[in-house]
Formats: structure tokens, sequence, C-alpha cells
């Protein structure tokens, strides 16, 4: 299984690949598409061909991206909400399935913790693929994301081969 | 010039085409976009597909969107987004211009107040589009947004002309 994560952002959107084989996981890539100014549309047709070219490049096979988290400044979320539908767009539209995970479940699924800061979660994803190259905090985001769906993949397989196993 | 118009939502997307010659403007199409159940990245990619159809039928050679309007209610404006960030990304793919209006421009060019109730902007509609079928209130917004980029244009071309008249 090749996992994509995705943190959206429609100035910074981070992304990470890793693979998942059992309970390891690889490194992939990882990255940060860029849409710093002009217009609007202008900016989300830039992040979509950036992270469509990530998926002909790297080839994921499943994808997850981050749930926003929704605070009361109305035109930050709807700025976030346009990046996050280039987002979620994307790799449904290269046929994988997209998870939606809440920043809590991420941090829980890396560090142990829902209430983890930042640091805790970057240096989580530091230690457990170690020796990697990270293009900032929104692709370690992003490489969190993928974690956290590979752990919840790998529990429902476990689950589903388990219930196999009993119903045989 | 051909005016694609677009009201977003994640539910129902309306979308309308006019031709606009000078001060004459006649209708093409007018349609909406359903995705009315499944998971979100699905729901976005089939207003994604259906829109590009649109552009495909149709061939607009410029655009405009709803400025979508921030409300309390996060989760719906996330989800508003979301759909936003589509409707801009299909005609900007195409290589379109796409306008932004906020509802009270868009009441104000066709209605001529910018406080108008929708009955009354789906009424002017219709007189300045006499005969025409209209798939729904989504659709009529759709129409009321491209004869707003219509009115802008022209008056922006009016302009242009003027000036390079006096320096002539």
């Amino acid at each position: 299984m090749r996992v994509l994560g995705i943190d959206p952002g429609l100035r910074n959107m981070g992304w990470g690949v890793i693979d998942v084989d059992g309970p390891r996981i690889s490194h992939v890539a990882n990255g940060i598409c860029k849409s710093e100014k002009g217009e609007l549309a202008g900016r989300l047709l830039v992040l979509f061909d950036q992270l469509c070219q990530v998926v002909t490049d790297y080839q994921p096979t499943t994808a997850a991206v981050e749930q926003t988290f929704v605070n009361r400044d109305g035109a930050g979320t709807l700025k976030l909400g346009q990046a996050r539908g280039i987002a979620m767009l994307v790799p449904a539209r290269a046929g994988l399935s997209v998870g939606e995970y809440a920043p809590n479940a991420v941090k829980k699924a890396v560090v142990g913790a829902g209430h983890a800061d930042k640091k805790q979660v970057d240096h989580m994803v530091r230690l457990q693929l170690p020796g990697v190259q990270i293009a900032g905090a929104d692709a370690a985001d992003a490489l969190a994301i993928a974690i956290c769906h590979a752990h919840h993949a790998t529990s429902a397989g476990h689950l589903a081969a388990a219930l196999k196993k009993a119903m045989a």
C-alpha cells in the first residue's frame, strides 16, 4: 500500500508519500505545493496541477487528507475550504479512496496523545522515518496524516483478517 | 463573449451560460450539477466532472463565480468553500478568467438594488431572458451572476474604448 497524505492549505499544501508493508513504513517522497500570489482561481489551478504531478510521479494507491479545523474566522475557513476541495479532488480523480482524519486522530496515531503539539508530531515523524529530508512543517504534517492512515488501514486489515478467520 | 456563471454549492451547483453582444444578452443553457450522497471526495469529483462537461458542451470564453457568504456556521462555510474550490478550478483549467462578485453586486446588476430578495432576482432574470426554461433557483442565481459579469465586462469595455479614443 502506498499512501499519499495531504495537509491542505491555499498558500502551502504539504504532501507526503509512504509505503506501508504490514507494520513497516518507509518514506517515498514529500514536499510542499505552493501558490503564493495572484487571483484565487489561478492559485487553485497551480495547486491542482502540482498535486496531479505528485500523483503521476509517485502513483499512490490510497490517500488521506486532514480534516480542517473550523475556527471563528469565516474568511480563513472559506480559503482553507477551497484549497481542501482541491486536495480531496485530485486523489479522487485518480480513482483513490480518500480518508479524512481530524487533527487529534493524526496526533494520537503518531505521538500517542491527541493533544500533542506540532513539535512533538514533527519529532515523531522524523523518528519513524529516520534520515528523511522533510521539506517543511506542512510536509511533516502530511507525512503524519499518511502514517495515521497507515495505522487505521492496518488495524482495519487485521480486524478483517481476524473476522475472516473466526468465521472460517 | 460567452459567459459561464456559477452559483457554488456542494449539493446543488447552479450554472448558466449566456451570450453577450454589446448591450444584448441571450440565453444559451442553464442547469444544476448535483452531488447528493456519499463521501466528500466522491461528491467533489462528481461536481468537477459535471462542470467540466458544461465547459466542453458550451465553450464559454469567460466565467464568474459568486463570492460565498461567510457566516457563523464554520462547518457550513467549509463545505461551501470546498465546492467553491471546484467551481473556481474548472473554468481556470479551461484557460478562462474567473470573475468573483459579491451577492450584493449581483443583485444590483440584475435588479438595480443591492438588497433585493431572491424572488426579485429570479423575476428579473426571467424578464431579461424571456421564454427560457430555468432548471431551478440555483440555476437562476447562476444566470444572474453571468448577467452581472456581462454588465461589468461591458462597462470595462466601454471605458477602455473611451480612453483609447481620448488618447488617440
